[in-house]
């Protein structure tokens, strides 16, 4: 099994183990004589690959049991449509913060469906901070913002504090299970599943079950959060193999010793690339402000953008892929999800140090 | 490789060849280093595997470069809220067939959207049949009907006529690619994966490209066709495992000789199962009548429900899987979608024979 050094924004890397039990068992899952792929979802094969997949979410996460988990499919930016479509439509405004482009687009989305307005953005200085002043609504139907901005590489670092009574909305796509959170301080989290958490096609949302009761009648079933939790997220067939799969990253994860451990060397790999930043004299400069660095995508620039490209074509000969930045805003993008492993990190700042030996 | 008689409902069986190949290469996708689970969507790696795919489906099914093929999220249960979001928007009426359960749900959902309305219903006969006639309204945003009632086992021959200008609108999930079709007399086809094409998670839409011109502004992103058209179904990342496998069925289906080919040996299995109901003197007892019978859904009922259990739970025990009717319905149903080879119907018959022996 030869394998690059994955920095891909997402999908991403995930744990080898995981792979190869998928690999494993593909063609007869559990003795059924059947691919996981070819199974009712009706079943009680799959029904307990549900049940597991769900429990240990709920054991990684320490989610309470007053909480919802769904697994629906559409990814975060379906969600961007959802949340206000179920959570906004008492009339009441929902106030967004905006750190990056996902905050953005999510704040695009609500307000086709509603009185949606901007709480703070740091638009002004290129999306390189969280924002340093909230305007808060303190009637909002809820407060969205976005833990991790994955083109940015801007992290939260501490939840904002919603008004009394004002319940917390996260997009945690990046950064879900990579870090301990307390999910009691948040009304609703979701996540695309195709960073930390397992392949693209599913996304997890956790909610407080109070929120249920907000919901107005008559929406379409597929984007009702009260009919998706009554039906267990199976209203109709869901993305099986894509939950299976996240059952199987969730079971490394605690192999690893959970969200505290993964926490730790999450740190240690980001630790390791912003040190080779910051101790480069300038050649590479990171996009983040420092309090805001994110551990998940460490986003910098080169002196040139002819050397950014350069880099990233270099690296690649060298197993290293994806280090390009995203398209809307260039430069260059090493993502450390969980699964990468300390070594990519390391072989990263190796390469680092010598491309700016050779160019600098 | 033990493989059972997979007579599941969806997801259902895949072709053997196409489940090995994802078990070489899902360790290492095409000499990348990477898992098809771990590329970017964005990369010309994945981004030619989408392109086979759709040009697969293209050629397979004779789709006019006019329509526009998307690979979506949510089943056909989410198109049942987004058909009607981008093409009832105009404030004309849509007119709906329905003869089974999910017409009717396509219709319930369109109703919660718009001015839909039945056209034509065989509810009164127990969804036994295509409806007989129907009212058709000749300025209809769309005719709306399902090809194939999976629950039911009540299967269009010959798409119905709407008039003049209406586009025609189908919900082809449960026998999409098991028989040619003439793509141009529809407006919009869609179809969830996980029966004939693929596993559940990805969801085919083909549409014609003057439909893109009705939709309305300001619908949420992930929801609009137009929008999904111009992104070329990646205006986020899409279920890339899903898709992949699609692909690798479809090329399946060519080196079985298209959809020709598995028409007819479709016809020869569901043929097997008939003449075995039809010629048990009364024993079994088809639930459609015989010039709706489905090809893909074979429903029929045994003199008592205590027979029905005994004969799906023997049935098991000899290695053939999913024979129990729908929870809404009752009964016994033999799904016999294109994967599902000749011996596995012969099997059945084989099976009904000796119970009916037995029990009869």
């Amino acid at each position: 099994m030869t394998r690059v050094h994955n920095f891909n924004a997402g999908p991403a890397v995930l744990p080898p183990q995981a792979l190869q039990q998928a690999q494993q068992e593909l063609l007869d899952f559990r003795g059924t004589g059947m691919s996981i792929l070819e199974i009712s979802h009706r079943s009680t094969t799959f029904e307990a690959v549900m049940a597991e997949t769900e429990a240990d979410l709920r054991q990684m996460l320490g989610i309470p049991a007053s909480y919802k988990v769904l697994f629906l499919q559409g990814g975060a930016s379906l969600q961007f449509a959802m949340l206000p479509m179920n959570l906004m439509a008492t009339g009441k405004r929902a106030d967004y913060i905006v750190n990056g482009a996902w905050g953005k687009a999510a704040l695009k989305e609500a307000q086709k469906l509603g009185p949606a307005r901007l709480a703070g953005s740091s638009e002004s200085t290129g999306f390189d901070r969280t924002p340093s002043s909230l305007e808060l609504n303190p009637q909002a139907a809820y407060l969205h913002f976005t833990s991790n901005e994955t083109i940015h590489g801007v992290q939260f670092w501490g939840e904002p504090t919603p008004s009394q009574g004002v319940p917390l909305a996260c997009d945690m796509s990046s950064d879900f299970l990579s870090r301990p959170i307390v999910v009691s301080r948040y009304g609703v989290i979701y996540a695309g599943a195709q960073k930390n958490a397992g392949p693209a096609g599913v996304t997890v949302v956790i909610l407080h079950e109070q929120l249920l009761e907000r919901i107005p009648d008559g929406l379409p079933v597929m984007l009702d959060y009260k009919a998706q939790a009554a039906a267990g997220s199976m209203h109709n067939t869901p993305p099986c193999f894509a939950i299976y799969m996240v059952g199987l990253v969730l079971k490394w994860l605690k192999a690893e010793g959970g969200v505290e451990a993964i926490a730790r060397r999450n740190q240690e790999k980001a630790g390791l690339v912003y040190a080779a930043i910051d101790n480069s004299g300038g050649f590479y400069r990171g996009h983040a402000e420092r309090d805001c660095r994110s551990w998940m995508n460490v986003t910098f620039r080169l002196p040139t953008e002819a050397l950014e490209a350069q880099f990233a074509r270099q690296a690649e000969g060298q197993g290293m892929l994806g280090l390009k930045g995203h398209r809307s805003v260039g430069g260059l993008r090493a993502s450390l999800y969980n699964a990468l492993p300390l070594e990519s990190a390391a072989a990263l700042v190796q390469f680092m140090a010598e491309f700016q030996r050779v160019n600098g």
